[in-house]
């Protein structure tokens, strides 16, 4: 039997004028990757019948399995519904376990009075199976065609997911064969994609054609993926770990770590496996470092907080860096953040601290100190490490490669 | 003569496997809008060479402008330039130019020795005109069919932005006609979805067809935008414009700004036109309120800083919320954020300062304060306003959530 492979339609204007950036079809699928779903195809169409019709018929062309998000809102601007219908040759009902949900909904959560359109939000065609949404008042439908699925949910990702999670992947397996698929990543730092691939060519010329090697760079880190597929699960396993072994032993000296995990955390399970802490003092990020640090659940056990001391008065008055030093090498210095370091290490008693000082343009460079130049120190009991960096990026890829290059300077200095 | 529509192909099986979340589509589309290039589709597909070629033949159909982006790395993975060299008929040939380019990155940037995979970067079709590329080793391509332009491009954001800012988007309109579009938007608060959809319903009627209206839903926030299109642009601006005018007179009990704007540059906007300052003290966005405030260029002239007290410890002994406090009402409580929220603004002497505290989850809930509470303060001279929120999203969301509702009260404020 062949791979039945899915597509995912995602439906609105404000996706090709780039008003909004689409993170649900990346999360959908990561979902049905893991179920043994390979996605064929990612479409966005606005919301003109046509053009819709037209993916609906081009994507059940290359796969068994079509998800389609958005146009469901109870608004004019959605067109999908009555859309679907005529396309699966059904009519509009009320369904009543729907209704009776969206009435509950308004009755007892946000207790307002419904108005007709959100009624028609509990209409759906008869030709379809109702998919409960308990987030929202826009159900999903579930259609099937010349034996392909169609599965139509909400835009709004956390009631997309819900309906995702609940009922459409728990169900996909029971109607599909599925594939095994299998992931294994390492994040490298300090090597670039091209010395990269010098490095392991060796490993990746013994690759089985079942395996594939993919290289994805991003904020000054390299991430190496190899993805192998195919009907024997153990086979699969086994040959994976064996080449991901080989591989992790020949990139060693780069390697910060041998899963798909962000620099922040890696950072998280050193400081839990240590039983350590951490404080940030951050001038040019703006908290982007505490903040990516805090995305972790369960950061309280080891951040205890961070002073934004954005303006050099803060500098001065609560990390205590002189006025004079402020004065004369100024705030983007060596000087200024191992003081801004070691304060805030102080200050809140912590075991590490990270301190950034910069500028991150657009404006305020200067021949001496042009955009992108930042200092950064890591501290410990005894120790400062600083260093400088030369970013030449945009303002918002100068903030994150400043935050990730503190963090992975945090993650060796844990690790030294 | 008819609309020349683009269509954006990324490549790349990390689009496929949700590994990584496309942003440059996003960006393209809105850059080509603003030129009078509609995009019609956007499509993700993997490093699959019947999967592009397919995917070439598909979007020709419906575009004039194929814009191809990803799958020009060093490395292996990437197949797209031999597989455009065939679809174009044309064989690999080297760019002298652009080997110089590499050269010189080598030499005089990363003062590296090159690799036999870096020299290949300058080979390119012999049937494609060369894009320069600044940022980066790998060119852009261009190639002409059947009077279609296919635009290749790399997949590194800021390399993709330079080379489509500085190289494509000036060169585009000399070569099709483009369409006048304008987009007005409103961004709305503290209304649903559909209620404004029920409030603005005779406005709504009374647009002509060439005017469209859409409602964009976002962390408690909904933007109503109206687009028009057409050959006549100063028709369609007058009309436009008067239209516009009767939507924001009709939603004005609920407009927080009559651009498309995010709230943290509704807030720096307000702040510079008053000449004022904020400051905050967060504990569960951990930062996040702060990192929104300096996205912005040019913050420093109305942000002083911020205290991230993510410990209790932090926030009695830099905030000086008294323990009695932190024992009595705890952390998350009106008491706290509005001792949090003085503090701050007099440590930091600014003229506001915002201030919040709560369980972001997914742990560390009680049947007292369940996730997703939250106090949120803003405080002024003479006055501090406090609210209390339950949202019931994922972490993520919530930090969202509350950083959202934190600006949109400092915006209510410097206004009232």
């Amino acid at each position: 039997m062949d791979t039945n492979f899915a597509s995912i339609i995602t439906i609105g204007d404000e996706l090709l004028i780039g008003q909004v950036i689409d993170t649900n079809s990346a999360w959908m699928a990561q979902e049905l990757n893991k179920i043994g779903i390979p996605v064929k195809h990612r479409i966005a169409v606005g919301d003109t019948w046509d053009d819709i019709w037209n993916a609906l018929d081009e994507e059940s062309k290359h796969a068994s399995i079509i998800l389609i998000t958005g146009g469901l809102g109870p608004t004019s601007d959605d067109i999908t519904k009555p859309l679907l219908c005529k396309y699966f040759g059904g009519k509009l009902i009320t369904d009543e376990k729907t209704l009776a949900h969206v009435q509950n909904i308004f009755i007892n959560i946000l207790k307002r009075p419904m108005l007709d359109v959100n009624i028609k939000q509990a209409e759906v065609p008869d030709v379809c199976t109702v998919l409960r949404n308990d987030k929202g008042t826009a159900p999903g439908m579930l259609f099937e065609k010349n034996g392909k699925l169609f599965i139509s949910l909400p835009g709004v990702p956390h009631e997309m997911k819900w309906i995702m999670s609940n009922v459409v992947l728990p169900m996909l397996p029971t109607k599909f064969k599925t594939t095994n698929i299998a992931h294994r990543t390492l994040l490298t730092a300090g090597i670039g994609e091209s010395f990269l691939a010098d490095l392991v060519k060796n490993e990746e010329a013994a690759l089985p054609p079942f395996i594939k090697l993919a290289y994805l760079p991003n904020s000054g880190m390299v991430r190496l993926r190899l993805t192998a597929s195919g009907d024997d699960k153990e086979q699969l396993t086994t040959a994976l770990n064996s080449h991901f072994a080989s591989f992790k032993e020949r990139v060693r000296e780069y390697l910060v770590i041998d899963e798909d995990l962000p620099i922040e955390a890696v950072v998280a399970k050193l400081l839990k496996q240590t039983k350590t802490t951490v404080s940030t003092a951050e001038s040019c990020t703006g908290g982007y470092i505490a903040h990516l640090i805090t995305t972790m659940p369960g950061a309280s056990t080891y951040f205890k907080g961070s002073v934004v001391s954005y303006d050099n008065s803060i500098k001065n008055k609560v990390l205590h860096v002189p006025k004079n030093t402020l004065e004369t090498v100024g705030a983007v210095s060596e000087e200024t953040v191992r003081i801004m370091a070691e304060s805030v290490r102080e200050i809140m008693e912590t075991d590490y601290s990270i301190a950034v000082s910069g500028i991150m343009g657009p404006d305020g460079g200067t021949s001496e100190k042009p955009v992108g130049m930042v200092w950064i120190a890591v501290a410990k009991k005894g120790a400062t490490i600083t260093k400088r960096f030369d970013f030449r990026h945009s303002r918002e890829r100068n903030i994150q490669l400043t935050a990730i290059n503190a963090l992975n300077m945090l993650r060796i200095t844990i690790c030294g």
